[in-house]
Order: structure tokens, then C-alpha cells, then sequence
């Protein structure tokens, strides 16, 4: 009985959710943007509510043994608010997708039909110890006409809590109803399998956080889940690369910033130029702190590598280490990135034409990269605007998704009395 | 270690068509279209072997005391073939939607960016006892640059594999990889179960047949889904219809073709015309052999209808049968229909400008219909070719899905050395 009381949570939210996505279909831009300006002022304004509910989350991290690295995630100061309420103006100065007429036709019959851009309606997002997830898919979320329902971690509950107050008041002041954030408090797990089963309640799950969360996702949830994050990303210096370009390229994709889904984990060389390029770069990395983990003939040249096993070539790191490989062929590039990546982000230095046309082509990831590095896959960096995630599965978006990520379609046909013959 | 056995044909036969997968992606529009017209002369030319082996599954289904409605849906006879062979035509004289360049532009740091259209990659697809769905799914895929691996009802096993050996041979004839085109033969559960749990390997399943047969795929699978299929449709008479072309599109939307998901399960009615509206209507539909479940006050003007209750308003009928409700607005009539239906296909019949308006906005389905039946929303009545099936749900298509549903799309990014700051 305590079971279902407690899996009813989700259920109860989410229909309010619901039933506020409905209103949200309808809201002007004018409506959504002013919401989100309201949220902005109002997380300055109540930053140390913010602050002291975050303390009672740190402390109590602290007190159950966190990482510094997740106390690090969770921890807010005054800098963190700031960029929280700078990404909701960031949000409300994009365009909004919702009600464009992506496409139209009229029919021999006399039928006029439209494709128009609407909202998902409920968007599910479960995620980890960031309280940024929260104010930042709230944001992307009004801004496209749907409703939230948010399930952070455990650790970060009092932050949540407070924030998602602070975003609701200030919502419904806007004129934007409150039920459209909803955030589930009880941190029983089985609130969170609830919640990733409520088929026609909820449109779409958004997991955020590390494969371990994404896959659970995955196995639990019936309801549609967009796959984002995980990034075993390669660079593969060909026989033809200008050896200097590739040597700036991979160290940037590799240390620039190590701990993101567009950072490189593994660097593939052709044989050809491998004694060129690698002792030379191995310099480099070594100078950085960059760990090297190396097939035999990267071993030959490169001495103070540690053996790759073949767990490394599938390993995302996230983590000043690199796997490294001499392959024989660009052939063989293709097929080690096609085996071992994540279908993320992908790039080639060369400077022959066919090698670039066929690593572009053949090569099935969501970003493929001639001559530049990895780390640009992000929504920004392609000019998007705010990201809701990079998605690595195939369907509805793939890649960096912007606000369009978090809309649907709907046919709308206007007659005068057509019946089907 | 039998039911390990079993399970690893679904595992090995997707990755036959995952290597295939790879070629397919690259071949020319030319060599696919060639493909598919050469299947389409096979079929034909083998047409005996495809009969004697649809002649076993038939008598098998007698004997298992499948229902005349099962059996008519098994059966093959030389004009069902002759259609299979003309979609097969019909698909190769589609445009093919892979290599088109969706978007494109250039950063400030000089990356150009190519949003692509490519193939998703390997397509399952989970069936009951149609034939022609081997066949159309598999020109479709093939035509989209797509593998397929079908898992087929156990009914049709003989059919299944006598059409799939033909097509197989009729791809490599025209230099497709025959592997692109997979049967599961086994007709092991354990098969369809492990096929659905393919993630990696298999990128999107379909599945196609009732409603049971796709919320078992939806509860199973942790590849991602399409969700097709599921019709409980609506039309709205408002106050303000013009009675005459009301009475028209009802009776097309329920009785020109009433087992297919387009079709109209429930009538409602505003209040201010039930009286003109449904005595006229009623008599119409029972002349057709329509059996009518109303509410109370649909009964007090139509007194031979049944009781409706909860579970009509519920359920996709697809047969002779139609729910009927008196509503006392608009807003009860989107309310109803956002309630109980399943996000299909919904029409309003008015001259009210404000309620055409309201209602294309306010009700949440794939299709919304206003003065028209229905039955329009069809690949085909929509002008897009083949159909994959109707997508009730609202990621990646939603409504009739052609050739594009089959795709996913790459950024392909060219740069000279660019690294990230």
C-alpha cells in the first residue's frame, strides 16, 4: 500500500502536468518569454533561499561520503545562480518554434493540408546531483510549450525543491500556469520507474547524466526516451594530414577540456605516418598529464604507453587518458570507429579529398568532422542557441538539439465537406 | 543453452544486416531502384512457389482453427501478389530521400556545418499474419538505404520465407547486399524478445498489427519504438455545422472502410443540433448495419441505440460499431476527445470560424480535420507516396510516415584546423 502511495506521486504530477500542457500549447511568445524573465529575476531575487537549501544538500553529501568531483556538481554559489538566470534570458531571446508552418499543400481534391510545429506537451527529464538541470530544462521546455516533469538526485533535493518554488511562483505571476513545473519530491526509487512508465501521461523522458542513469532509462522505460550523452569520440590522423594542423587538433579534442561527451578517448594514426607524428605528440600529451594507453606498434614508438586492452578501445574516459592505435588504412579507421564509438562525434585530419568524402560518409556517428576538432559538437558551437542535450540515437533529432528537439508535428487539414471515395 | 541457441538467430541474423547496413548506406539511388524492380519481376515469375508455400500456412491455420478474418488476412492469391509487385514499383519511382542536404552554414570561425539525410541504419520490424507486409517493408527500407530484419506471426512463417528467399535473390541479382534483408525464422518467442533488446545493433523497430501486438513491443523493447497504428478517431458536429455535409462526413468516416485506424469510433454532438442531427443520422446508419451505443441523452433521441459506457468511449471498435455522445460545447467535445482518444486522426464540422480555429489548436492528435472525414489521413489521400504506417506518437513522425520517417540525419563538418578555445 506504502508502494503505491508512493508510485502515485509521479502519476498525480504529471497529470497536472497535463493538463497545464494544454494551456501552454496556446501561450504567445510574448507570455512564455516574460515567464522566463520573471524566473531569472526571481532566482537573483531569492538567491539565498537558493544558497541555504543548497548548504543543507552539501552538508548533508559531505556527510554521506559524496566525491569531491559530485560535491562540486551540486554546489551552488552566487556565480552559478547568476549563470542559471543569464541561460533563462538566453532562452527567451530565441526564437520561438512552436506554431510555425513547417510545410503545406492542397490536394487535388480541394483538401489543404499543414504541418505545424506544436509542442511535445509533457516532457520527462530525470537526471543526477547538477541543480542546473533544473532550472535549465524548465527554461528550454516553456519556451517550446511544454510542461516538466523534473526527477533529480537525491543529493540535490532541497536545491530542487527551492528552485522549482521559485520558477513556479514566478511562472504563474507571467500569466503561465504554475502546474506546468512539477518536480518529484519523494526520492523513492520507485517513483522514478513510475514515472518512466506513464505511457500517454508523459511524451518523452530525457535522461541527463552518465551511461550508467541512461542505460537504466533505457531498460525501465516504455515511454519514448531520446538517448543523449555518451561520447567515445576518435580522431584519426591520416597517411595525407598536415601533421602540424593534426597535432594542434588532437591535443585540443583531447585536453581542452576532458571531462565532456565531445572530448576524444581514442586517437587512431595511419601506420605511414605514425612514427612522425605520435613520439612528437606523445611530448605534448605527456606534458599536459595525459595518461596513453597504447596497441603494440603505438607501444614501439611510444615506450612509455601502457598496454591497451580491448576494454579501452570502448571505454568513454572523461579523463586526461587517451587509448591510442596504428591502424593500416583508412579502411580499417572506419571499421575500428564503427565497432568500438557511441556514434557521437567523429573526426578525420587529411588532406586527401577521397579519404575526407568517404570517412563523412561512412563513418555513423552524429557529427562527422574533416581537419577540426570534436569538442565542437554543442549547440552553441554549431550556433543553436541553448541545448537541450546531444543525442546519440537516430531518431526524431540527433546531434546538438535545440529547441525544435522538444517539438512535435500535427497535420492540420481544412475541408469543405471531402469524403473518401 | 536451447533457449541461448534460439536467441542468438535474432542476434546474428541483425548483424548480418548491421555489416550490410553500411554498403546500403552508400549505394546509388540507380542500383536501388534497379534492386526493387527486380524484386518486383521475381515475385511475379515465382509466383507458384510463393502460392505453395502461402497454401501450407493456410491449411496450417485451418487446422490450428484460425478465424476466417485471420485467414483472409494470410492468404495469397495471384492479384494480392501482382499488388505486392506494383508497391515495389510504386516505391522505386518515390524520390529517394538519402544525400539530400537539409541545412547548412558557416561559423564565424569558418566550419561549415551540413545537416544530411541519411538512412537510420537497420529496421525491425515485429508483424502478425500479413505477407505484404515482408514485402512492403522491405522496399521501403531498401529504397530509404535501410537493412531489415522481420520477425513475421508464426502463421505466415512458410509465406514469409519463400517471399524473403525471393527477395534476397532478386537484391544481390542487382548488387545489394542480399544480407540487407533479414528473416527471423525461428518462431520462438524467446526470438522476438531478443530482437527487441537489440540496442546497438538494430536502430528503430515498427511494429505493425493490433493493439496488443504493439503495447507488447512498447512494454519489451528497449530499442527505440515507432508506435503506429492505434485509431479511436472522432467527429465533432457543432452547433454550427451545416447538417447535410455533417451527415455525409459522418457516415464516410465510419462506414466507407470501418476496420482500418482512420476510421470514426465515436460521433459527438452538440447539444443544439442532436435533435435535428441524430434521428437522421441513425436511421442512415442502420440502414448501413451500424450498431449505435449512446449516451443518455443520445438515447432519449435514438432510442434503439444501447448504453454506452466508460469502455465504449474508449475503445477502437474497427468494425460496424459507433459510440454516440450529446456534448453541451466545444470545450466538452476537445475535452472528450483529449481524453479517450488516441491521438489519430480527429474532425470538427462547423461554420464557426473561432471553433474550426480553436479546435485544430486545442485537440492533441496527429491529424485534425475540419468539414472532412477521417478516412484522408493516408500516406497516399496526403500526396506522400508509400506509407510506413501512421505514427500515433510524437517523437521523430508523427501522422503519415513516408520514405523520410526511414531516415535520420548526420552533421557533416568541414574545417581547416579549427580548434575549440
Amino acid at each position: 500500500v506504502l508502494r503505491e502511495a508512493v508510485a502515485s506521486e509521479a502519476k498525480q504530477k504529471a497529470l497536472k502536468a497535463r493538463e497545464a500542457a494544454v494551456v501552454l500549447a496556446g501561450l504567445s511568445t510574448a507570455v512564455k518569454d516574460a515567464a522566463l524573465l520573471e524566473m531569472a529575476s526571481a532566482l537573483l531575487e531569492n538567491q539565498q533561499t537558493v544558497l541555504d537549501a543548497n548548504a543543507q544538500d552539501v552538508a548533508a553529501g559531505r556527510d554521506r561520503g559524496l566525491s569531491d568531483a559530485l560535491v562540486d556538481r551540486l554546489s551552488l554559489n552566487p556565480k552559478r545562480i547568476e549563470a542559471m538566470a543569464e541561460g533563462l534570458r538566453q532562452v527567451a531571446s530565441l526564437p520561438d518554434p512552436v506554431g510555425s508552418i513547417i510545410s503545406g499543400w492542397t490536394r487535388p481534391n480541394g483538401l489543404v493540408i499543414q504541418k505545424v510545429r506544436v509542442p511535445l506537451g509533457v516532457v520527462g527529464c530525470i537526471y543526477e546531483a547538477r541543480p542546473n538541470v533544473t532550472v535549465d530544462v524548465v527554461g528550454l521546455c516553456l519556451k517550446s510549450g511544454n510542461s516538466t516533469v523534473l526527477r533529480g538526485g537525491s543529493e540535490a533535493i532541497h536545491s530542487n525543491t527551492a528552485l522549482v518554488s521559485i520558477l513556479r511562483t514566478a511562472a504563474g505571476k507571467a500569466g503561465v500556469p504554475e502546474d506546468a513545473i512539477q518536480l518529484i519530491t519523494s526520492t523513492d526509487r520507485a517513483e522514478a520507474q513510475a514515472m518512466m512508465r506513464l505511457n500517454g501521461i508523459i511524451d518523452v523522458l530525457i535522461p541527463r547524466g552518465g551511461a550508467g542513469l541512461i542505460r537504466t532509462v533505457i531498460e525501465t522505460a516504455t515511454v519514448p526516451v531520446i538517448e543523449t550523452g555518451v561520447g567515445n569520440c576518435h580522431t584519426y590522423v591520416d597517411a595525407s594530414a598536415d601533421l602540424a594542423m593534426a597535432e594542434e587538433v588532437a591535443f585540443n579534442a583531447k585536453v581542452q577540456r576532458c571531462s565532456v561527451c565531445n572530448a576524444m578517448e581514442t586517437l587512431l594514426v595511419h601506420r605511414d605516418v605514425a612514427a612522425a607524428f605520435l613520439p612528437r605528440m606523445a611530448r605534448r600529451y605527456e606534458e599536459a598529464g595525459v595518461e596513453l594507453r597504447g596497441c603494440p606498434r603505438t607501444r614501439e614508438l611510444v615506450p612509455q604507453a601502457k598496454e591497451a586492452t580491448e576494454d579501452d578501445w570502448y571505454t568513454e574516459y572523461l579523463a586526461l587518458i587517451l587509448a591510442v592505435k596504428v591502424v593500416d588504412s583508412l579502411e580499417d579507421a572506419i571499421a575500428h570507429i564503427n565497432r568500438y564509438g557511441s556514434k557521437h562525434s567523429e573526426a578525420i585530419i587529411t588532406n586527401d579529398y577521397k579519404a575526407a568524402k568517404r570517412f563523412t560518409e561512412q563513418v555513423d556517428a552524429a557529427a562527422v568532422y574533416v581537419n577540426a576538432s570534436t569538442r565542437f559538437t554543442d549547440g552553441f558551437e554549431f550556433g543553436m542557441g541553448a541545448e537541450v542535450g546531444i543525442s546519440t540515437q537516430k531518431l526524431h533529432a540527433r546531434g546538438p538539439m535545440g529547441l525544435e528537439a522538444l517539438t512535435s508535428t500535427k497535420f492540420v487539414v481544412w475541408g469543405e465537406g471531402q469524403i473518401r471515395q
